[in-house]
């Protein structure tokens, strides 16, 4: 397959033009409208369920036991659910052809202020070419994209060989349960797009994002005895800046990966949040910061998680208070492995040049720095798999979310011609 | 009056049995089951002022404009009111002899987290010679201390020349407005004692205190290419460690003080809360810290004010991100002045003799690092003030907070004897 040109073929031509674009934008917005964040996944998958059965599609819709899932050791999640639904539509191939999945999520994360919005969140706004909304872009928009080019397929009366598998899963923003599910359920498959946004770039290397919270011990008093108190915020500094150092000497050793160099700082040690104290007045007698640490494809997990306590340990060591209240370290939510194929794998050459079949550019090939369930997939499904997806990951997890529908089209028809490809096509 | 020596006059000592030890016990316990937090003290003034009454002041309770009241330059609050009540009992003198104030607050701070506490925050548990409970201490216990001092004199049919006006106030914690509001209606004297924990020292200085915030702007990023951002926490550090310049050099300057000689640190700058942040894997765009400046008698406030927000500017001139957006300083709820009177006051010499006469040891005579309404008193009220009252400040604002019963007891002997030292006694 890799030696397959750019051109398209007749058979891909109809494909690409029998993409439904406007029912395709219609399906986002509608999508798009149905709120799924804080785990409430729920009703944006029954609507998925009901598409993909409408698109002829073998749906597989199931109640994930949460209970037996959490006892697996890949399983991250920061949300508690009443109900998580899985949910696959297979498209099923006439046999003796690699198989595909398609994944993308229904979950989004959460709006913030409605008042930064320009356009409401939860509506689907279409505008000037692009479409606004809370998941347009990450990842509703995109898996809607994929169902689409699976109806374009249909459409130009294309069967394929192997099997495509449609993955719509839940609980991608907080550590990746519903992928888990899918495979636990069984769905592996020769290769795997997971349609995140890349800007149109193929992806066949993921860094990994370990979520930790460290926790800064001190001890109370009034302030206007500051000094019989010891203040967690005066402790939180060398704890911060032991990590700054250790980022800087991660992402000098980790340097090199020519999947990574347009990146200043692959593999950041990056603080979210931090809270400490509770009276202007007190000496804070506690902190708590939350980050998340950027692993590299290979890395051995348990390793970089060591390295972090020992930066912190060590800042603690240097310390008379914190060496005797040492901060504690704790691994929590999102724990997104890093991952790789092979840069000669079919599928990463099957993508490229169906997207360059479709862009008639070069797309680029670089890692993505962010965790997803690629990790999932190639850790744990034995699924070799590539990120491909429309937009800029940076338009994603803000206010005035969007896609533009140009790069959506493309990405619909790159899948299509890539299923054709991957998955190989029954002649007549 | 300063030449008195410090044996008990046969009249002192009827005075000093006089004391109901067990009723002024029992009143504590009722006035600390009555919850008087977050701006809700209107319950606990209208039980001071039936107790007044009952003890034969005279009592002017009185609704506070709120609203004038905030015009007024020395105003400070944190906490928003439905009501206020003013409340002063007064124990009218013959006249001919000097005026004094006893002052205490009703307002307590927040219980806290009540599983941290042994006996219940709001029963007044007594156990062991302590008294136990959220402002057993700080300051329900010394207000009813001041109450049943006055009392004792009835009781011993002593009959004064000054007046002495008890004033039971609100709002002392957040900044001193229930006070405020005695010295607007009118309220003055020839001296005060306001009964703070001094551990029955007497304090004719007291440090100020006034609270800020600083926030530290970032630009949001996802963590994942956190170098397109800008880490408001990273930007917190340089802020941070200007202050702890800044502190150093004042308390330098400051040193010198013999009345703050026992103070390792008298005038801190103590940051107590920060927040920044709201996601572990974005980079954060906003931080804002809450802290207190101390400040010492005699120090100009907006020089100081202005010292801290200079301290500030300089570190974000430093850094290219902070130069072009600023962090900036607020000035918010409690802005406690610094005050003192001259050690040779008669005032100072009464309350230390009294104390003397009633411990049987010399009391020591320091400075209080904390705020307290002796700032408004001395700056706004033209009022002489000394802090002096039963009990360790490191006990106050914390779990199980409590008084000794026999440094009450002390106390308000003390108080009783040097009102009739202060205010002169009618003979016969």
């Amino acid at each position: 397959m890799s030696d397959q040109g750019p051109t398209l073929t007749d058979l891909e031509v109809r494909v690409v033009h029998s993409l439904d674009v406007e029912g395709m934008v219609e399906a986002i917005m509608e999508l798009v409208a149905v709120p799924s964040w804080d785990g409430n996944e729920t009703p944006a998958q029954e609507l998925m369920a009901r598409w993909m059965g409408e698109a002829g599609l073998e749906v597989d819709l199931w109640e994930i036991d949460q209970e037996a899932l959490a006892r697996h050791p890949a399983y991250s999640a920061e949300i508690p659910r009443a109900r998580a639904l899985g949910l696959v539509g297979t498209l099923r191939g006439e046999g003796g052809g690699p198989s595909l999945i398609l994944n993308g999520h229904v979950d989004v994360v959460p709006p913030g202020d409605p008042a930064l919005w320009t356009h409401p969140p939860f509506e689907g706004v279409l505008k000037d070419g692009r479409l606004y909304g809370r998941g347009a872009l990450d990842m509703k928009g995109p898996l809607c994209a994929a169902l689409f080019a699976l109806r374009a397929l249909g459409t130009a009366g294309v069967v394929l060989r192997g099997d495509v598998f449609l993955e719509s899963v839940v609980g991608e923003e907080d550590g990746g349960m519903g992928t888990l599910a899918t495979i636990l359920r069984g769905y592996r498959a020769d290769g795997a797009v997971v349609m995140e946004p890349t800007g149109l770039a193929v992806a066949p290397a993921l860094a990994g994002a370990l979520n930790f919270r460290v926790r800064v011990p001190g001890k109370a008093a009034h302030g206007a005895v500051r000094t019989e108190g010891v203040s967690a915020i005066e402790k939180f500094v060398p704890v911060y800046q032991a990590l700054v150092a250790l980022e800087a000497a991660r992402n000098r050793r980790l340097a090199g990966d020519p999947l990574f160099r347009s990146y200043d700082l692959p593999f950041p040690i990056s603080v979210g949040t931090i809270q400490g104290g509770d009276w202007a007045s007190s000496v804070p007698d506690h902190l708590a910061f939350e980050g998340r640490l950027g692993v590299a494809p290979g890395e051995d997990l348990g390793e970089a998680r060591r390295a972090l306590e020992s930066a912190v340990a060590e800042a603690a060591d240097g310390d008379p208070w914190l060496r005797e209240n040492p901060p504690w370290v704790e691994w929590w939510g999102g724990q997104y492995e890093p991952a790789r194929v092979p840069p000669d794998h079919p599928l990463v050459a099957v993508v490229r040049e169906s997207a360059q079949s479709i862009m008639a550019r070069v797309p680029r090939v670089m890692a993505m720095p962010y965790g997803a369930d690629m990790g999932l997939l190639v850790n744990h499904g034995s699924t070799p798999t590539v990120l491909f997806g429309p937009g800029d990951i940076r338009r994603a997890h803000r206010p005035d979310e969007y896609v533009e529908v140009e790069e959506l089209v493309v990405a619909a028809r790159t899948l299509a011609v890539a299923a054709m490809r991957f998955c190989g096509v029954v002649e007549g």
